[in-house]
């Protein structure tokens, strides 16, 4: 029985004594090396290795070191694997610091006045209390729950959308297909924190934006591919958008001359909203261990069925 | 016995209704109209008419429209005219809005995501976490202990230096002039959020810009005159400072030609950080004229000898 990290050198260095010290009679190989293919149980990486099933035959779980799974090719992973996504206290702290960044950035006016400071303008905008801001966030999650929390707050009136309604005090929860149209009526800057599956794949798109009040604001730190470019394109045009805040793109980099870059109402930025600590991921892959050696729920296992 | 309101007609409208019902005795008068001058006893203004002691020979108390009353040349208001400051919670929540999202920029790369969108440049920088960022606040009044406190919540490592001690959890709290070296020596992030007297004025200057770590960060949200501006000009070109943000300058409007509107690392915000909202202010100001009445002690009111 071993375990496997294909993943970074840093990853590698921090978390091979951490596995020493916590589980010392699991082998810990870090890729390519893996010492007998047929003894690997575990395998921790972003991609796993193509033809998984034949390089790992005796594999039992797959943990992602990210918080999605949508970069995995779900049909290449053996159904009898079992697939973990990265669930560690930093990824939340990550999103709740940029989508409030991003919220007061857009409620304080904070890209007006940097237009304004390039044209030598002083001109401030009458301040708006933020219980006059209506934030709506899809996905109700490990990320969008503490993010919804945060964002109420600090006083603005809060949400959520999901497949399955989520009780949170203070909260909205609207849920599944029906319900979307309403939530969409109510929200003035829409925040975007799904899992990217079939069933979400380009959801924000025209006929979205088109339930939305005038002038809202979106915020997509989900995945590039929830968005459909070309109707963000004709949103912004015809003002249903007034600012768009993008972490994500499809693909990514975004490339040098895609229209995305210069355009005045979109503020870009390179997938930095959040992301996994090194040293509390490995915590929690350990962890993980030893729960599923214990036959227990390990926390963030995927259900097969929905890809989440 | 009458109150004379001289400010904006917006102020005017929603308050005398207010008045009318909560001091249904009380005539309440809008400035140049001010009924007859010797029964003044209140008046509300950003600036009192000249000669205020020649203008209102009877007034008791002059309540300020503004946080702050360094607008006010105190010697030209008589001895025992007692003078108050708005106080209402509105102001305290645009501050931590404001200096949230300007901490959240700072310590999130913003600024420099925005210099990289316009270069077309895709690239992420590893994410820190916030508890290996020092947040100093100067000053820690009505504004600096709420900020304190939501910063404190987001996982940032705080400190308050003012002149007296102020016991807040989980802030470490300087005090005086002895501590203030200290202070500074453990502050990435200094946030200016003092009152303007003549012990403050110029405090923002080069020999206190030397004493913190290289690469820190400035946000001035207290008044222009807190800061040197050549020197601040130094500090940046030296690395000593690596960003400023700032919401006042001096004088206000910052003058077309100034060098600060160009500079690359200065982020500038025309004073709208906070402003009192006009409902609330007014309920304020009604409520310090029911104590004083009463003889109880006015919030806000302004101890004359040390000028905040």
């Amino acid at each position: 029985m071993s375990f496997v990290l294909k993943s970074t050198e840093e990853r590698a260095r921090l978390w091979k004594p951490m596995f020493a010290r916590d589980l010392p009679d699991l082998p810990f190989h870090v890729w390519p090396e893996t010492g007998n293919a047929q003894d690997v149980r575990y395998l921790a990486a972003w991609q796993p290795p193509e033809n998984l099933a034949e390089v790992f035959p005796n594999l039992e779980v797959l943990f992602s070191v990210g918080a999605g799974v949508d970069q995995l090719n779900l049909s290449s992973v053996p159904e009898n694997v079992r697939i973990v996504r990265m669930m560690e206290p930093g990824l939340a702290e990550g999103m709740i610091e940029y989508v409030l960044w991003a919220v007061l950035s857009y409620h304080r006016d904070m890209f007006r006045y940097a237009r304004q400071q390039a044209e030598h303008i002083w001109e401030g905008t009458p301040n708006i209390s933020a219980r006059h801001f209506r934030v709506g966030v899809m996905g109700m999650g490990a990320l969008g729950s503490p993010v919804l929390e945060k964002l109420s707050e600090l006083g603005y009136v809060c949400s959520g959308w999901s497949r399955k309604r989520h009780e949170v005090p203070g909260i909205t929860s609207y849920a599944g297909a029906e319900e979307l149209d309403a939530f969409l009526a109510s929200t003035d800057i829409l925040i975007c924190l799904m899992p990217l599956t079939e069933e979400t794949k380009g959801i924000l798109n025209r006929q979205l934006f088109g339930k939305l009040p005038d002038g809202a604001c979106l915020i997509n730190c989900g995945r590039g591919g929830h968005l459909v470019q070309e109707d963000l394109l004709w949103a912004l045009d015809t003002g249903k958008i007034k600012q768009a805040i993008l972490d994500v793109t499809d693909p990514e980099p975004l490339p040098e001359q895609h229209p995305f870059w210069k355009h005045p109402l979109i503020f870009l930025t390179p997938h930095i909203a959040s992301s996994s600590r090194v040293d509390s991921g490995g915590r929690m892959i350990l962890k993980n261990i030893i729960r599923y050696q214990k036959n227990e729920r390990m926390l963030g296992e995927i259900d097969r069925s929905t890809g989440y």
